[in-house]
């Protein structure tokens, strides 16, 4: 028998996600239906597959959205989050499988009592972060446990950057996902965390200050900063008694460096439009941040406002971004800051046409077997094949298709609203992950082994 | 006949306003009704005085609102200012006139057609600040527009500080106000002005870095920071075509500076509570915001993290709050780091028992008289007499104390919601400011005359 599924949303990370279900779908005996409001996106190839068919939906017209989800027996939602709720209700309403690569909302999390006595699997946080984070983290995790160790310290680290043949900005970056969540990326909150023992709170005008180091082999050296919900997986990760949690983004060394002026300035700023924005110069939009003078440069009030030392290489990378520029418009009317900031960014780090991404992931796991304290390193690289297929597609992608297809073949049974961090889930997705490349690499390190009577705890 | 005035909320600020209208009750016919919540914090010379009724009033209870508010000719509600608008619609059902020293809110606003319909005159906006500045502030702005002059520039800056007699500690400040109001000041928003023409805007954690400085005849310097909202009265002012317009806080010279260790730090955040803060000593709470270090100490990672010198002068502002003792506790469950640091500074920055207040205003106006630039600066300094009856509750109580009788006696009748800008209200309001000692000295200043052909502008 046919098994039908529905893909509501074809954007940038489906790629992956389609191939691997097409291509199993005649062994798999498979449907594959593509319902976005905008089908003109969709490759030829994909949609000349005898197994597929391409629909236009607006989730907005519930008729449409029913009949779409009545007629498949498992939904993947790759819509931005804040529209899986209606999704999630129909599948409640006609027993349908769900699957999201994105964070289980509040409304969403309501709906568990209800799926579970349904027999479904509404499957969240499947993609790369979260996704494979969770899965790869608690592999190690219950080894770990099942070997008779207590878990001390995780931090769990990833990036998504440009592969490094084509790394060729002083930034040492560029966009190969969604542009504005990066500017506003660490707006919206204090980043917590918790460190041997101590709580720790960083505000967002610090946050690109407090970075932490990573050296991944063959990759050279990375950097770290917190993100906001270091602690939300504390428990689902049973860590309640682990003395350091801690959760970040990566980034080239010396990039937190050169954000943090954006952020000091006040550039990154999305509560309010500017005046004038459109024809605004991008040194014009820098000198609203800076203080009047009737004689001093845009430059030098920078370099007094922040100090910025005359040899410091940061200075460089503003250059480099044209942010000096007297005739370079920002062009948006009544833009936001950020909006400003995305566009002059955009000029200088959109991936071009022939050139690779590559995503970073890094796992630290510090624990105590047998009266000895060790830790265990795991790291991740996948590199892109191409702009369309990109290592962020690959990593959000597989891991959501490989999860429906074993949802639909009953390997994945336990029912409930859940994210990938049961073993009944996580062992088979990555074990097929490994097959298609991505892999971790574990390596024993020394534990850092503070002292606990420290004046500074 | 008698004409009934009901003051909603006995708090703080009531003292000069209700010593005013009682002291003029026999020769104008007055009868004062206090409705508090909580009357006991109502002095017995008040509660006795045969022109004066006491009663307890629940806002929230709609009898008890209406009938006291039906009873009276005028209600004066010196409640926070969310509360106005349940008795600003009792007072348009019933036909009653209104004074608040508060912002107009949209709500509020909202009113202003049917006000006006009935002839009744809702004033707001008419304490202090704001309410002296704005009255101060049109009153100079008509005279150079009634000259023939043009402004160019309007600066004005507020601050309620201790009086120089009791001026002992190292930050120059003491709490004479909502010491909750001091610690979330600036917060909330992006800082807005306009300099030169050339709009600009300062992030909250900058706020404390861009500061002015004022120097006032017999009482020194000042330092001001910039408000949130200083383009908010443009267009009441009619100063659409001022190059320059910049509202702001003013504060000792140094406060700012070490004002802004806080900010940097995020101790002043409002936006979530800290885990186990009833019994967190000072220093622990402190150790919150720093990186975490097995071996080093708070003071040397504070002074490491925000780069303060070894002789910064800063620095001994922070030990006389007693910031690194080891012993003393928040003492406050679930506590925000805002509520921990207000914990912190009321130790050491409650106003004594015989201490004095101080209000210090400073307007600047730029402006352009057949061909010349020039500048007036108008300065006000008012010293409160003992801590109840404060510079503050004197200079926020009269004016609205002022407002009402002139309301009643019909010597302030445009009806509508309004604020205190027109010739028929402030002329009279502070021509009796000045006989009560709340007196403005104007100085005649160079115009500093900035170069519009500026490479920074």
């Amino acid at each position: 028998m046919v098994r039908k599924i529905l893909i509501v949303g074809a954007g940038k990370s489906t790629s992956y996600l389609l191939d691997y279900l097409l291509e199993k779908s005649d062994t798999e005996n498979l449907k594959v239906i593509i319902g976005d409001l905008d089908t003109s996106s969709i490759s030829g190839k994909i949609k000349s597959h005898p197994n597929c068919a391409v629909r236009t939906l607006d989730i907005f017209r519930e008729e449409e959205r029913i009949s779409a989800i009545q007629e498949v027996d498992l939904v993947i939602s790759m819509l931005p989050a804040r529209f899986h709720i209606k999704i999630a209700e129909d599948c409640l309403t006609y027993k349908k499988h769900l699957v999201t690569a994105s964070y289980i909302s509040p409304e969403l999390k309501k709906l568990n009592e209800k799926v579970i006595e349904s027999g479904l699997v509404f499957m969240n946080e499947i993609g790369l972060d979260p996704g494979i984070d969770h899965m790869s983290a608690m592999q190690v995790i219950d080894r770990i446990r099942d070997n008779g160790g207590k878990i001390l310290l995780f931090e769990s680290f990833c990036g998504g950057l440009v592969a490094p043949e084509f790394d060729n900005n002083l930034w040492n970056y560029k966009f190969t996902w969604n542009p504005r969540n990066v500017v506003l990326a660490g707006q919206g909150g204090t980043a917590k965390f918790i460190q041997e023992g101590t709580y720790k709170y960083i505000p967002y005008h610090k946050l690109f200050r407090r970075t932490e180091f990573f050296e991944v082999e063959d990759f050279g050296k990375f950097e770290g900063y917190a993100n906001r919900d270091s602690l939300n997986y504390r428990e689902a990760y049973g860590l309640q008694d682990a003395l350091t949690i801690y959760r970040g983004t990566m980034r080239r060394v010396g990039f937190s460096k050169a954000w943090n002026i954006f952020v000091q300035l006040g550039a990154t700023d999305d509560t309010y439009t500017i005046e004038n924005s459109e024809n605004m110069t991008y040194r014009e939009f820098i000198n609203l941040f800076l203080p009047y003078s009737p004689t001093d440069s845009v430059e030098l009030k920078l370099r007094h406002y922040l100090k910025i030392d005359q040899d410091d290489s940061t200075w460089e990378k503003l250059v480099e971004l044209n942010l000096f520029d007297k005739s370079k418009k920002i062009g948006i009317t009544d833009a936001t800051p950020a909006q400003a900031l995305q566009k002059i960014l955009e000029d200088k780090w959109t991936l071009g046409d022939k050139e690779k991404d590559m995503i970073v992931m890094y796992h630290k796991f510090g624990y105590e077997l047998n009266g000895e304290k060790k830790q265990i390193d795991s790291k991740l690289v996948v590199i892109g094949e191409d702009r369309i297929h990109t290592a962020m597609a690959k990593t959000v992608g597989l891991p959501v298709a490989i999860a429906a297809l074993k949802i639909l073949n009953g390997q994945i049974t336990t029912p409930g609203v859940q994210i990938p961090i049961s073993k009944e889930v996580y062992q088979p997705i990555l074990k097929e992950l490994e097959s298609l490349d991505i892999n971790f690499k574990e390596y024993e390190v020394p534990y850092p082994g503070y002292n606990p009577d420290s004046v500074a705890s």
